[in-house]
């Protein structure tokens, strides 16, 4: 049984405040604590000013195309390696982390005084961060992902999903394991940190009654390992798209 | 809190057999039922035998593409619209439902005696028909999802992936809802039968030691809907990649 607890009561978070304090009495040894990628943000004051922002001509003509504030597309651009599609409404790109996502993450939205949020610097090292000041301070082993909404190629709507992760394989490699048949798996990879990420995002929601930190508790302890987000990007040459 | 719980201790399942009725006894008013596509493909008779199946042209010329047994090529080919993607060991097609992924959804594990498995005929009638049994039969309000695991573009390992739905509302649509500052959202449309799918199937396992039935319990009444799994799919003209 995997059951997923919002943490409730929490206050809005500011830069530098200490996200483990606030939650260490929610925690016990094993858990999953999946954060939003919005609460790493500020308390990494990961804020940018738009009014402080110069567009580039490329982020101008860019943000005709997609009709965005060319401000924003130039922060867009900033965080990102490429774009790979940019139309009316819609702008994805490849953020310099490697994730595929719309506005490479930067996100406007719960972000009060026209400033926008980007994505942690290293969101694996954020999760590694908590994670051990969680065992160092307070003595509880838990393993931490980091969350956000991403869009897919060939469906609709948003899903949670695995930016930042310590202390848990976030892809399974079952290759050379066999079913009941004794025949290979078919699936042998599975993104066991996408599909925690999933239910805890539909777990937080969003929005105005939105609960950024989601415990998940009874993931079973063969996940237990050392998988990084970045194990979870399809790499260049196998990319279905290039 | 939702929680995930197997059921455990089912049979091997065989055409004609009788899912509710075996199932019934762990079901509450309100549960969201998860079921492996396999399961319900296997009670459905969706086997086709591969000695059965003589191959196109086209499907032997596909088959030296990527590598794969020109008969399965030739049952994915029946089963799908368009070739998404072919490479070595890879083949993507866009089933006749709708569905972006890899084989068609067509299975050749855990089938026993060289037979193939498609995707039911119709998920989404299946799920409903599940969802009408248990109310009828058994007096319990149940939602059905049918779940199989999608690979994705940009990212590593499979996700559990919603292919059929009743009861539910597939994906929530929360245009015009505005955040803490009264902005608008930006993420308007959260695929909620996609993120319970994940953790399902991750619940539910694959292989030898897998349970195909997995019950989500705790989702909030407010998801309570009449979506379907073809809401989750991106209309071609929106599509990404044409």
């Amino acid at each position: 049984v995997i059951s997923f607890t919002p943490i409730t009561g929490l206050p809005e978070f500011h830069p530098g405040d200490d996200l483990v304090t606030t939650i260490a009495s929610s925690l016990r040894d094993g858990d999953v604590v999946v954060l939003s990628q919005k609460i790493v943000s500020k308390v990494e004051n990961r804020f940018v000013d738009l009014a402080s922002i110069e567009p580039s001509a490329r982020a101008t003509q860019v943000a005709r195309e997609c009709g965005k504030d060319p401000r924003l597309v130039e922060v867009v651009l900033r965080e990102s390696t490429d774009i790979v599609r940019v139309a009316k409404n819609v702008l994805i790109t490849r953020h310099k982390l490697g994730f595929v996502l719309a506005n490479a993450g930067v996100d406007q939205s719960n972000v009060p005084g026209g400033r926008t949020l980007l994505l942690p610097a290293d969101p694996d090292a954020s999760a590694q961060r908590l994670r051990d000041e969680s065992r160092k301070r307070f003595g509880i082993d838990v393993a931490v992902l980091v969350c956000d909404s991403f869009g897919r190629a060939w469906r609709m709507g948003v899903v949670g999903t695995c930016i930042g992760c310590s202390g848990l394989v976030a892809l399974h490699d079952r290759r050379g394991e066999t079913d009941r048949e004794g025949r290979k798996l078919e699936v042998t990879q599975v993104a066991v940190a996408d599909q925690i990420c999933a239910t805890a995002s539909l777990v937080a929601g969003e929005g105005s009654e939105g609960t950024p930190i989601v415990i998940a508790r009874g993931v079973p302890a063969s996940y237990r390992g050392n998988g990084t987000a970045r194990d979870l990007l399809r790499p260049l040459d196998q990319d279905l798209f290039q």
